[in-house]
Parts: structure tokens; C-alpha cells; sequence
């Protein structure tokens, strides 16, 4: 039985939290999940060390950065800090972070965030469960929320 | 019984660590503070590592970068080794940054500080004492210090 | 025996991850490679502790960040954690990142992809097996996916 | 006794270390110094870890980066080096950086490199041996080299 | 008998490493020298940290980062590696970076890069054997391959 953590935090102004819970457990079986949810995207890396620690095999966590320069700067810190818990335990993070400027409204920016998390938590199941899956889609120019951006393939 | 560490530093034109300390004390019980000042918000990393491996359970920090682009890279550097202690320990470290170009005049300066100063007491209370009323308030677009965003909520 | 680990992503539209694979086994013989496939650019430095906690000897990873600036900060992202990782484990990662505003249409894109993936490959060999090949070519400026810019020799 | 290690460089333009060992001198007893010389800001944070495994206490490290751009690059990557440095030992390092660009002319650049160089040194020996000292001054605006911003005292 | 490592790249243009290894011969003796040569200035982290634990008490690295924007983002990542590898072994990294434009044309280009990895040589056996040579010059503003700035004297 493998335990996914999933983190998320009070500052989104969407529940991505409850989209990845439901999609993650639509994806199969196998696996206990444990929820945390902090203030910030700042929060995240330490939440992320202590799940780990406490035998997670996975974290999926989940940010909506603001539109300001400064919360650029905030989701870079918490990139950071989260591939340094993950290269630390040598256990995958799956980031999925929306920044409100990509969407131009708050229905579209609802949807985005819907969409990535659940795809983002396809992803978390997929590094755990099927890696060939992962593998067999290599180089095919996936996106989470958005199209896909397509593989290049070329006339020879 | 816990132990909270809370550091400010002489940098700070407001005296944030009294209003975070008050409002710590007025959350509730079952846990002890220790303050430590340092210059700059830069020697916050080390200070918070030092309480940490002198028991502290979670670190509280307060500072207020100036306004020059300059204070804005100290406060990155700041930032990500707040973070880096955090994952290293395992224990969190909830920081509180005003930026003095936040706010227009010394009186507002001086508000939000005090407010934000508050609020990251609590959601450090939280952390500690109560992490489901922050899992009851995902996705719900908290701000501190300033008006919350509020959660989007679509009519479905 | 040695053992090289090959990570690759589903983000990129062009499949480098076999081009290297290809160009490796051309390379030589006396190693087995492992292949592994994550989401993007940032999942990779996790892999490559992974590989490396497996016993591989040496990683080479391909990515295509794209054309957003927000893409060139997550390609910074995954480089620190690549290095991170690299250092940790005191063994080379190969870093074969192609941007996608490094071509100016489809074809010159999977052309280059192409290329660098190939000679990004030779180098990951040469770093296991023929070090001294390396040094032979040291300060003869060396490129990988475009003409090498060569050396500047003086007459003196 | 304590052991406080002061780290210069030979790229600054002013003996700022000869400052900086003169006012810790002055500030009173209970310390021995270890000083040592680095060729710049880039090679403080191996000196100052050198220093800590060396049995000293606290660090005080000076350098002044130069104009250009790259330079405050330099810095930056120096005082990222010099947390994590003193976060790995939980031992304090007091940075004195003074930018070229900071003054107008030769003569207030040695004046202000002087007064800073002094005032992180009164700083390294209050948090060595009176940390009271700074929490009295929490908060207060203070400033090393310039004249202090001062606290935001309101009429309440 | 000390070890120092040198590591240059394949993709610098002039053979950085051997103007280098000739100046640290001509500087005195004590010491053995290893050389590597990797493909780029990112690689160069991982090879100063097997180099260390190889038993090199000093490394002296060279690179020469490119024109674009992309060069000095790769010239950072490279820098904060190369920083974290040496505080992690606590031993000296004498990094030695040209970029291509600091000099206007070839024959300057390889000029400066000549003399800029001399004067780092001799930095690196100063660390190594003479550090009071370096402290007795602390704050005279020495600079490599260019003019030293010299130091802001003051008729008192």
C-alpha cells in the first residue's frame, strides 16, 4: 500500500486540494492519501519534508500564486525549496501551481485550476503506478490545463 | 507543551515581534516562546535553525525589506534560506515580510505590519494546534494583512 | 558495468529521450541503460537521485522548456536541482535542455532536438569512458546541437 | 572564551577588516580573532565554514562588489553561499557588504565602507555576548553605515 | 603534498586550463595536480566534488560563458553549484569565468582569458601556501585580467 500526501493551501482561491482528492482516487486503488494544507505556496516544501518522513511516497502539491512580480518571486522560492525536499528523499513531488494571471476571468481561472489538478494527480498516480504509461507518452508535448501542445512529427 | 520561536530583527521600523507575541498569547495555551533579535532579515535562517535544534517546534519570523531593489534580493536570499531550515529541521517556519513600499504612509506602514504581524501568529497557532481549521479553509483565498481574496465560487 | 540512466519528459514535443538512447548505444559498449519518463523539467532532478540511489554511474536528462518567460524560470529551477543532485551524489548529470524559441519552425526544432540529444549523448559517454577525449578537446569551444564555435587560436 | 572568525577579501577597496577588527576589539573581552583573507565576496562562504569547523563561534565576513551588474550577480550567489554556510552550522555570519555604487566618490566609499565595517562588528559582538541589547532594539529602523531609519512611533 | 584540482570545459575557446596549469607549476612547489575536462561550465560542480573527495585540497575551475542572456543564467546556476560544492567539503573553488563579451574582439578575448586564469593560479597557491600574501593585500582592490582597481587611500 502506497501513501500519497496531498498539500495545498488557505491562500487559493480555489479548493485544487479537492479536485486532486477525487481525481487521484478515480485514477485506481492501492494507495492511503493524507491531506495538509498550509497559509502559503512558502509553507509547502516543510510540509512536504514531514509527510515524507512520515512514509509518504509521493507529494502532490497544489498553489495559486498571485498576479504581482513578488508572488513570481514567492513561487520561485517554494519551486525551490520543494525540488530540494524532493531530491532530498529521493521521492517525487508533482508541483501544480496556477498564477491568476493566466486566466483573464474568474470562471476561466476556476476551470484551469479544476483541470490542472486533476491532471496534475493523473501524473502523481501515473510516476507511482505506471510508469510505462509516462514512458509510452515521452516527447508527445502534454500539458496540464491547457491543450496539449503535441508531439512534433515530421514528414521523413 | 510546545515551543514557538519567534525572531524579529533592529532592521524592522515596527516592532512586529510584540504584536505577533501578543497575539500568540491570545490564541491559546499548551506552548512556550522564545524571541531572539537579530540585525537583518537575512540572519533570520541561522536563528531559526539555532531554535530549532534547541527544541522549538515551529518558528515565527518578522521583517520589513526597504524599498530598494536591493532589499528585494536580500529579502529572496532571506526567503529561500527560511525555507532551506524548514526542510533541513522538518519544522515550520512561517514568515511574515512587510515590504516598506507596501504602504503609501508611515500610519498604514506601521496598520499593516501590525495586522500581518497577527495573522501569521494565528496561522502559526494553527499550524501547531489546529492544522483542520486550515484544511476547512483551503482554497479560500486568505490574505494577511490586507483585505482576503476570497474563494471563487461558481454558480453551477 | 556500468550503468546510465536516460530521464526524459512528456512535456517535450520531440522525442529526444530515444535519439539519446540510440546515439548512446552507438557510442560503445560495457554499460546498461535505464530510461526513466517524468511530466517536466522540474520532476527531473528527483529521477536523477533516484537513478543514482539505483546505482546508476551517470544521468543525461532532455527537456524543451517553452517560450514563456515562466518557462525559463522553471528551466533554472530543474538546472539548480539538477546540480543539487549531481553534487550530492559526486556523479555527472548531462543536461540536454532545448528551448523552444531556440528554432524558428517545427522542423528546425526536432532538427536541433535532434542533434543535441545526439551529441549530448556522445559527451555523457566520453565522461564515462573517455575522459582524456575531453580533455583533448578542452577550450576548442565546443557546441551541441549547433556548429561548435572553435577556438580562438592566435598568431603569435 | 569565544572565537569570532572575520573574513575579508583582497577585491575590496578598502581595509574594511582592519575596521571591523579594530571596533570588535573594542567592544570588549571574552574572544579570541581569527582573520583571514579571500580574493573575493565568491570565496567568503568555504572561508567562514572553514572558520566554523575551526571551532569559531560567528563569522563576520566583508567584501564590496563592484558596479556592473554581474557584480551584485556575484553578490547575490555570495550571501545565498554564506546562509547556507550558517545555516549547516547553526553559527551566525554577520555580512558586510558595501556596493561601489553606493557612494559618489572615493572619499564617502571609505567613509561609509569604515562606519559599516564598525557597526556589523558592534552587531557580531551583541549577538555573541549581549543578545538583549538587539531585542531592546527590535524594531527600530536601524542601519549600518547610514543613519538609522528610525522606528514608527504613532500618536495613538 | 597538497592536490589541487583544475577543471575546464570543452565548450570555452581558449585553452584556459592549460595557461593555468603552467602558471601554477611556475608559482612554487608542493603540490600535485589532476586535471578534468568537462563539457560545460554546469558539469563543472559534480567534477570538483569527486575531485575533492579524490582527495584535492583545492580547486581551480575555468569556464567562458557565451554571449546570451541564457549563458549568464547557466553562468549563475554553475556559481551557486560550484559555491555549495565547496562549503559542503569546506575546501577552496577558485572560480575563473570569462564571458565572451567582456572583450571586443578574438585577440583580446584570449588575452584576458590568459591572464585572468594566471592570476587565479596564483590566487589558488596563495590559498594553498601563502595566506598571509592575501591578507597583506586585503582591500587593495586587486582585480584578474583586468587593471587592478587599487585601493581608495585618503589623505587623512
Amino acid at each position: 500500500m502506497k501513501k500519497i500526501g496531498v498539500v495545498d493551501t488557505t491562500f487559493a482561491r480555489v479548493d485544487m486540494g479537492r479536485y486532486a482528492l477525487d481525481r487521484l482516487k478515480a485514477c485506481g486503488t492501492g494507495f492511503t492519501i493524507e491531506r495538509r494544507t498550509v497559509p502559503g505556496i512558502k509553507d509547502l516544501p516543510v510540509a512536504v519534508r514531514k509527510l515524507f518522513l512520515a512514509g509518504a511516497d509521493l507529494c502532490l502539491v497544489l498553489g495559486m500564486p498571485g498576479k504581482a512580480e513578488y508572488d513570481k518571486v514567492c513561487a520561485h522560492e517554494a519551486s525551490t525549496g520543494l525540488i530540494f525536499a524532493g531530491v532530498l528523499e529521493a521521492k517525487p513531488v508533482v508541483e501544480c501551481f496556477v498564477f491568476e494571471g493566466e486566466a483573464n476571468d474568474a470562471k476561466s481561472l476556476e476551470h484551469l485550476a479544476r483541470r490542472r489538478a486533476e491532471e496534475h494527480a493523473e501524473n502523481a498516480y501515473a510516476l507511482l503506478f505506471r510508469p510505462d504509461d509516462l514512458t509510452r507518452r515521452a516527447g508527445t508535448g502534454l500539458r496540464q490545463g491547457f491543450e496539449d501542445a503535441g508531439a512534433i512529427r515530421l514528414a521523413r
